[in-house]
């Protein structure tokens, strides 16, 4: 399967957001890529004072153009995310969208990210953003990919939830920042792909150091030995990933974690 | 709080080994720990065709050992893990002492190691060794520290539970391998505390490329922001390592995980 990563930088102008995600696509189309995926809040700068103006609904501009785009090109693009609108509020929301130009999955951010590091770095999703309820997984022909969105890779216990509902591939939009990027984005990203022996692959925004939120970049693509195949810097790219999913049956032949688990023990304990 | 760590060269004696065991501690006691862990299998070679005739009960040579050596230098000691004889076969256990010379807790090997890698490793500890069922948490006056044996750090679960218990510390005594240490012992420590937010002390054997199964070494220590703040080599040697048990409650405040976390949906799904 041909993976395609979209490191872009995202700019104050939704319209140019949209027109950059599509040109993307369409290079990574054109190099093979089967599915593409995005960054978390690739329309919108990462800031809670502009969710409000950027929000749409699925009916938006935004992912009205990913569905033609999709469609034109026969991909599958998992949408990064963007702030959708409801009734209720926002959420930060990943639309998932097949070759036909069809929404085959909506994955709301379930964990809401809040950090405060005072003099470094201060952020809370909460005071702006509503939480999902559910994970996500999407087919792809055969193959079951689970997407989360940033902060959702920092608790396992999600991603081993996709893994047991038969995801080989786990897919995560993210933004982390210049302090959690550099401690923690590469160890979290192998560590899922090493615990689940599944391929994560993690989309960032490129980085722009004006932004009021500066993205860490390093978008990268570890497989089920956790390995990484595939790592961006920080500027803006593209890169179309093969991977061999044979591997997921090869390394859990070899080394039977999931077998091994003992889920009977962890059932007997809060969680 | 000071922590002691053993990576001893295993021999195929054991009376040497205890010996070994008894002099680090000795060593490690003076240099100030309170604390002391021993690797896993510190008094018998690891290998399924040598733990029936190494195993004892904790009433046998080497936990009567430590106990009286615990007593004398008024330390705790996390004593590895020994291959411990019962009437249902054998387990392998850590034993952990007090300074009163008492045994506080037994934590029997929840998850056995079973890898085939052809040509490169092949180790199947359910041939020899039962599982044990439980949890364990030990509390050094009011710190809670969690032990789980070598393959018990693979699950996330395991470190998860010990943690929403109330551990601060997570303690493995451990023998990874030449194909899986250099590969996946650092991330899954430093994951373990990012995303627990604990400090994680990991005691190996020393390598001995003369034995059947070579262990890494590379015993460490990750602080609860993920940055290892200890590393040993492959070779024999003893380290004290002092914590600073604020930094759990520090990077909990900055970065609420355990409270972002959703159990409510974590409970939904088949686990």
């Amino acid at each position: 399967m041909n993976l395609g990563i979209c490191q872009m930088k995202v700019v104050n102008k939704k319209e140019e957001n949209i027109k950059k995600a599509e040109n993307m696509i369409r290079k990574l189309a054109e190099e093979g890529s089967e599915t593409i995926i995005l960054p978390e809040m690739f329309n919108c700068p990462y800031d809670n004072s502009r969710f409000q103006e950027y929000a749409e609904t699925q009916d938006g501009p935004t992912i009205t153009r990913l569905k033609e785009v999709a469609k034109e090109l026969k991909v599958h693009i998992i949408a990064g995310s963007i702030p959708e609108k409801t009734g209720e509020g926002i959420y930060n929301t990943s639309f998932i969208i097949n070759p036909e130009g069809d929404i085959i999955g909506r994955h709301r951010k379930i964990h809401l990210f809040n950090i405060n590091i005072p003099g470094k770095i201060t952020f809370r999703e909460s005071d702006t953003l509503l939480a999902g309820e559910n994970p996500t997984i999407i087919k792809v022909g055969n193959v079951k990919i689970g997407v989360g969105i940033c902060y959702d890779i920092r608790f396992p216990e999600l991603s081993r939830i996709m893994t047991l509902k038969g995801a080989s591939i786990l897919a995560f939009p993210g933004a982390f920042n210049m302090v959690t990027g550099p401690a923690h984005w590469k160890t979290l990203i192998r560590a899922r792909a090493i615990d689940n022996q599944v391929f994560v692959v993690a989309a960032s925004p490129a980085r722009d150091k004006k932004a009021e939120y500066v993205a860490y970049g390093h978008s990268m693509v570890a497989d089920p030995w956790g390995s990484i195949i595939y790592e961006a810097g920080a500027d803006e790219t593209i890169k179309n990933v093969e991977i061999d999913l044979s591997q997921v049956e090869n390394v859990r032949r070899r080394l039977p974690l999931l077998e091994n688990r003992r889920p009977e023990i962890y059932d007997e304990h809060p969680h």
